[in-house]
């Protein structure tokens, strides 16, 4: 999508250790014409299937998890990191490990909004490594529900994430796919 | 505002203890309709103010104050809750005592997102003793910026959040002002 990867090149920051903050306009401060304009380009790539949710993990797919829903006119369901010690037992959940900060998060969804009726489209802002789609996909299979694929805003195609996922049968639509990036040279799109 | 409450009154449950779940509608499922009327209504609520920012705290506080920026053509920030033991140099920061979960949680901004020149209507889902949005307000003022006031989605009336942040000078509009409830009789609302 010409419009997210124009933005990312002119505001986003490269950091060293392959950190892309697109704070400004993404995920802290939230340029809302810019994530309406990408929930209509998820619209249109799923286009072709009929989508009854969509899932987001808390906190930064929120916002354009919820620009999505807009589009698809349906609505949306966000997983919370489990925050006690238990698991409560009204709950699907899945443990998901995040290579950033070093640490296991259990994610929950309440089991009365995901049923075997229910075809899911996740969306995320981020895909690296795969872990959180992956932990998504599996707790949504759980509640017998379908994965119709999965939208994501930023995907860092020299990571091996969306490689294994889309191996494994799962559809995924990056707006983005980063084939490189390093403060010297900014960012290389692959699409 | 009539749908809002109308919608509690069918579909928000309310617990022991004072708590009002929302969960299928606001805070874990939602209903972006919904929502973006919210959204209208803060608009018309403070369309006598020049407001260059919506500002929110994650998680619950995204969507809503998404549909609200959608609504005043402004950005969102959303604070962060911060998960490291040290306070980075680049945010501004604030401590919030949780009375739900007993602990505090010191929540930040950055700084390249809030100036001076900002005026801005915080937008949250939930007030009640007012923690969150006292620690708020004190954290955009250390920046210099005006708070115009506080959007509100559910004011838990019986709480003395409300009534001491209006004393104090603060404006805020409510959608939804419960006066009592209880899992007998149900939510009674104050407007």
């Amino acid at each position: 999508m010409e419009q997210l990867k124009s933005r990312i090149a002119t505001d986003g920051r490269v950091l060293p250790g392959n950190i892309l903050k697109v704070s400004s306009f993404l995920n802290h401060q939230i340029d809302i014409d810019l994530l309406d304009a990408m929930g209509e380009e998820f619209a249109r790539l799923f286009s072709d299937q009929k989508i009854t949710k969509i899932v987001t993990i808390e906190s930064s797919g929120i916002a354009v998890a919820c620009s999505a829903a807009r589009a698809f006119h349906v609505p949306v369901v966000f997983c919370k990191k489990n925050r006690s010690s238990n698991v409560p037992e009204d709950v699907y959940s899945s443990v998901i490990h995040s290579y950033t900060h070093g640490t296991d998060n259990t994610v929950i969804v309440s089991k009365e909004f995901i049923s075997k009726d229910d075809s899911i489209l996740i969306i995320d802002d981020f895909l690296a490594n795969g872990a959180a789609l992956e932990g998504l996909v599996s707790m949504l299979r759980q509640a017998g529900a379908t994965v119709v694929g999965a939208g994501i805003a930023i995907e860092k195609g020299f990571q091996d994430g969306g490689k294994r996922l889309r191996k494994a049968g799962l559809r995924i639509e990056s707006l983005a796919i980063i084939e490189s990036m390093s403060p010297e040279t900014g960012v290389v799109f692959l699409n």
